[in-house]
């Protein structure tokens, strides 16, 4: 194992203190139990936006606190879900009066932690919603997963519900709106190389020198196959038709087209899988009118990539357009 | 070698097409020559700044092109520099009437086709100013390079001097700036992996499971020296302590502490990495007033980090927080 680390059970922490240190203006970070706040929360009287799981994905979730988008991040250790009073806490702490939005990846770990956090805050008068993302359209159930796995469309949630709370919006709006994104948004991902969990020491499963694995996990999870390498173009296709197929997307549609990295893979691929999915797209009669390249949901250093699709509404637009200020994600302002 | 391509020789090519259709509103892509120019080039009576060099190091340069940063970027080959007529093309598609920059990064061949170009663009009468990059303290000469190689400083020499340029700052005063910039930089790489250039199909050099190239090359050319791998906070110490030594850094001066990912490194051990250097930097007596975390100069998808610590003036900071808005670097706007 590689990588640049000291003792691996240091790794989440040590990095938090890098955060603070990185961003003094726009966050905080909260020791023990570990989690991120924006620089001035609580915001009184505004929709606290809250996501959490395991670290290995970053910038989700940490490089999204900030003004616009997250109130706070809880980041567990690697691929582990964050504890139900990590969560508490964190949710105690952005609780501006005007509940707390939970923003949940569909994996049981994840799930069942949030949904018992989110009781024990109703417990001390704070109000939370949840909002389940299960846009993966490789598997219906897997490894971590009753249901589909939620992937790239997280990061499209949080930025909207982030956007609507910094807005005014109400909680069940703010909810309301997260559900909608995540209904209208699918993605799905292949991986050229696994990852090594610091921990375990040792690559999570195996590929072969001309193998890949379509439908990938973000945790290395198994997906649809085991496949032989193929042209950039073709793994493009493999993606975009289930995607495109699961909806299903209607011509005529304005769509956002997110090509994330899984860790590893350089931008200049990135770009040239961009160039066949807008292609794809409008050969659907699809209209590309927001876009998103880079690595924005990782697997550490996997190679690979994933694709989300979202059909957006003229209100999804606005509010992704809306100033946002985050160590990863950042415009008008 | 397992990439996301089609043919290694339309790898720029197609991502430059992706480019162009991701960021419409941002940035243009001229075919043949290759190269990138901001949507409202040339910008009559502004300082136009142009960098280049071989790709492969993305975001960098095109991922900078864009208001507040370069005017222009030339992609050559995978690793290989642009071709005098390319840069000559780009300069005149940037030139306002008030001069031309090129930020060069001290690889020989770089800095030749830059002169050519240079020589050429006189003849049309257009002026340029050229600002050479070689903050690197790992080698003094290398494989590609007589004198010090430029890596990390050249994405801050090219933040500084594009908010200067925004500002209506004179040529002279824009190149002087970029100057001392660079005179001010220092940097140091580590590589945990190397990295495939796609044309040559294999990696550019070997290294053992436990071993790491100390002062590696953007290029994978060799530092200096093969070590053991050791825990990050040493790794930190073996870049932090010849960088400190150099300029020489001097207690009570304020500090941009930036720290890269060479490609396959994920963020969380960028921000191990980054306390550890911000801790080393205060024992000094240094301030850390600005900081950059991410990939922003890579090798592919080399695995590894580089540090770079760039002793600011007031001048400095002014232009590094003025609004940019590229594909890669964005704020204020």
């Amino acid at each position: 194992m590689k990588k640049l680390l000291n003792a691996p059970s240091d790794l989440v922490k040590e990095a938090l203190a890098g955060m603070a240190l990185a961003h003094p203006g726009l966050l905080r970070v909260h020791v023990d139990p570990a989690f991120l706040v924006r620089a001035d929360a609580p915001v009184r009287g505004k929709v606290a936006v809250l996501s959490g799981g395991g670290s290995g994905h970053e910038p989700l979730h940490g490089g999204f606190v900030g003004r616009g988008m997250l109130d706070a991040a809880c980041p567990g250790a690697v691929f582990t879900s964050p504890t139900p009073d990590q969560i508490l806490e964190a949710t105690r702490a952005v609780d501006g009066g005007a509940g707390v939005v939970h923003i949940v990846k569909n994996y049981t770990g994840d799930v069942m932690n949030f949904e018992m956090a989110g009781e024990l805050a109703r417990d001390l008068g704070i109000t939370t919603e949840t909002v389940l993302v299960n846009d993966d359209v490789a598997v219906e159930n897997s490894l971590y997963t009753a249901g589909r796995r939620g992937v790239g469309a997280t990061v499209l949630v949080e930025k909207i519900c982030g956007a609507a709370a910094e807005a005014g919006r109400a909680l069940a709006d703010v909810a309301a709106l997260g559900r909608r994104v995540n209904e209208h948004g699918r993605s799905m991902g292949i991986a050229l190389s696994p990852c090594t969990v610091p921990h375990a020491g040792k690559p999570s499963f195996e590929l072969g020198p001309d193998e890949m694995e379509v439908g990938i996990g973000i945790h290395g999870e198994p997906g649809r196959r085991r496949a032989k390498l193929e042209p950039a173009d073709r793994i493009t296709e493999m993606l975009m038709h289930p995607i495109l197929d699961d909806l299903p997307f209607q011509a005529g549609k304005d769509v956002l087209l997110f090509v994330n990295g899984l860790g590893a893979t350089p931008l200049l691929e990135l770009y040239v899988v961009f160039r066949k999915a807008h292609e794809i797209a409008a050969a659907r009669g699809l209209r590309v009118v927001r876009s998103l390249v880079g690595p924005y949901i990782t697997s550490l250093e996997m190679a690979g990539v994933s694709i989300t699709l979202l059909q957006v509404d003229e209100e999804m637009v606005r509010y992704w357009d809306a100033p946002v200020h985050t160590a990863a994600l950042r415009w008008g302002v």
